[in-house]
C-alpha cells in the first residue's frame, strides 16, 4: 500500500462532525470556525512502540485506540469537549498501518473527534502523535491550579494497574464543570499528578482514605501506578465518588496521610515512601522502560 | 539535564504573543480565546532525524530552526498569520536539545508563534511535531482548490535546490490575501505541487516559463527538486512575481508545456519526463533516503 492508498483509505473512514470543521484532511492546513461562547483547549500526545506499548502485548486496533484515547484524557481532564484531532504517524510500511487507524478511527468515532488531517512517513518503530482539540464555555476549562483549603479530593475509578485501554471520562463532564475547582488525569501514578495539582495550586493535602484499588493491586500501587487514565479532582461539594482527603493550607505540594490514631506519614511524589523523611527514590517515569518498576508500559510525560 | 529540567528551561523562554492564548505550558491542555471574525487554521509536520536533516549536515539550532519553519510554510501557503504552536519532541538526551530548542524558538520568535505546550519523551533518532495554529479572516483561507481557468500561475522565488533553513513567505501575505485565487507551498517538487493544486481545482496547465531557478540548477530540476518552501499560487490578476503560464480546462492536473515553436510537451507530476507518453517514473518523495536521486534531504509528505 503506497503513502497516497492509506491516505485515501483514511479519508474515505475519517470520521467528521458538525461543521465546524470547514476543511479536513486534503489541503495545506485544516480549517475551523470557532462557535461564539466558546474557549478552545489543545493537547499533543506521543504513543511510541515500545514505550507505550509492544506488538507483542498490543494487536494494531489497540495501539490505535490507545493512542486517540491518551490525548482524549487530556481533555476530559479539564471539562472539554472533543472537537478534532490531527494524527501524525511515522511508522514502518510492515506494520498493520489499516488495523492501527482502524481502532485509532472507532476511538474517534466513539467520543466524536473529527479527524481533519496530519503527517504520514517512514520510521522503523511507530510513533504517533495525536494533536486535540476541544472546546469548553469561555472561562470554564477546570485546570490545575484551582484548587483550595476546604476542597475535597475525589478519583473518579480504580487505581493500581495501567489500563491496556484507556477509557477518557468524559462520562463525569456535566460533573466536573458544575463542581470540580481543579483537575488532572491520573497518567504518571497519583501521588505524582496530586502533587502537581497541589503545587499548580499552592496547596497541600490530608489524605485519609487509599483510592479504589485494581483488582491484584496494593496500596502503594495504587498510589504510584501510573496509566490509570482516571481524574483526580478538588471540589467544595460533596460528591459521590471515592473521597481521598482534603485540601488544606502547607508545604506547597506535600501530601500527607492521617492514619485512624491520628498519625501522620508523607506520601513520597515520585515514589510511595515508607520511612520519611528518609529520601527514597524512584525511577522518574520518564527514566527508559528497563529500569522501571512494575508497570512495563508508561506514559512519556 | 532532566526532563523537568528541560522544561522549565523552555518555558522561561517559550515566546507568548498577544492575549489569545490564555493558558500556556504546564496543565493538560492549553487554552486559546478565538477572535469574532476569523477562521482558525491547523497543521501537523513531522521533521525526523536521517530524514528531514542529518546532524553531520545541520547544526542542532539550524535542525531547530526547520522544524518550526516546515510547518509554518503551510500555514503561509494559505495566507494565514500564525498564532501558537504544540512542540511534540522524542529525542535522546545525548542530543544537544537546548540548542535544538534555541533555533526553534528563534524561528517561533520570528514568527510570533506562542508556544502554548507540547510533549517530551525518549527516542534514539530525533523525531519532532510541530502543530501549529494560525487565523486568517473568516471565509478567506486560500485554498488548493481554488483555481479557475484564465487565472495566471506564479511562483514566489527561484526552485531547484532544497532549501537548508527555510524561510516561509509570509512577507506576501496581504497579495495573496488580496489577489491568490489558490496556492500550495512547493515541498515536493513545484511540478508534484502544481499537480496537486489543478487536481484540487478540477483544471489544467499550459506553462511558457520555467520557474526562476537556484544557483546551479537545470530547469528539470526547477520542476521536480523539493523543499523549496517558496509558494505557488494561481491568480486573475496580473502579479509582479516570476510568471509561469496559465490554468486551463482540461484533463485535471495535467501540465502541458509549450515551447516558443507552439510544440507542446507533458511535465510529469511525479517526474520530469523528456520522453512522454512513455510512462517515466521517479521514486516517490516518500521512498527512503537512499533511494532518491539528488536531493538528500526531502519532505516526509
Amino acid at each position: 500500500m503506497t503513502e497516497r492508498e492509506l491516505i485515501a483509505w483514511i479519508q474515505q473512514r475519517a470520521p467528521r462532525f458538525g461543521q465546524r470543521v470547514r476543511l479536513g484532511i486534503g489541503d495545506d492546513c485544516a480549517i475551523y470556525r470557532p462557535q461564539p461562547g466558546y474557549d478552545l483547549l489543545f493537547t499533543t500526545d506521543f504513543t511510541l512502540e515500545d514505550r507505550h506499548f509492544t506488538w507483542r502485548d498490543y494487536k494494531p486496533h489497540e495501539a490505535g485506540w490507545k493512542a486517540m484515547a491518551r490525548a482524549l484524557s487530556d481533555l476530559a481532564a479539564m471539562g472539554a469537549t472533543p472537537e478534532f484531532a490531527l494524527v501524525s504517524l511515522a511508522a514502518s510500511t510492515e506494520c498493520n498501518l489499516k488495523g492501527f487507524f482502524t481502532g485509532l478511527i472507532r476511538c474517534a468515532k466513539h467520543y466524536r473527534v473529527t479527524i481533519a488531517g496530519g503527517d504520514l512517513t517512514e520510521s522503523p518503530r511507530l510513533i504517533c502523535d495525536v494533536s486535540l482539540a476541544g472546546r469548553v464555555p469561555t472561562g470554564k476549562a477546570i485546570l490545575r491550579s484551582g484548587a483550595r483549603p476546604g476542597d475535597r479530593l475525589y478519583v473518579t475509578g480504580p487505581m493500581g494497574t495501567w489500563k491496556k485501554n484507556p477509557v477518557p471520562r468524559f462520562d463525569l463532564r456535566s460533573t466536573m464543570l458544575r463542581h470540580a475547582s481543579a483537575a488532572i488525569d491520573v497518567t504518571d501514578g497519583l501521588a505524582m499528578d496530586l502533587s502537581r495539582l497541589l503545587t499548580a495550586s499552592g496547596c497541600a493535602a490530608e489524605i485519609v482514605n487509599d483510592p479504589p484499588l485494581d483488582p491484584g493491586a496494593t496500596a502503594a500501587m495504587g498510589w504510584h501506578e501510573g496509566e490509570s487514565y482516571e481524574l483526580l479532582l478538588a471540589s467544595p461539594k460533596r460528591l459521590r465518588l471515592p473521597y481521598l482527603g482534603q485540601v488544606v493550607a502547607g508545604i506547597t505540594g506535600q501530601i500527607r496521610r492521617l492514619d485512624s490514631l491520628g498519625q501522620s506519614t508523607l506520601i513520597s511524589a515520585s515514589g510511595w515512601d515508607p520511612f520519611p523523611p528518609e529520601p527514597h527514590c524512584l525511577p522518574s517515569p520518564d527514566a527508559p522502560l528497563a529500569s522501571r518498576p512494575r508497570n512495563p508500559l508508561s506514559r512519556g510525560k
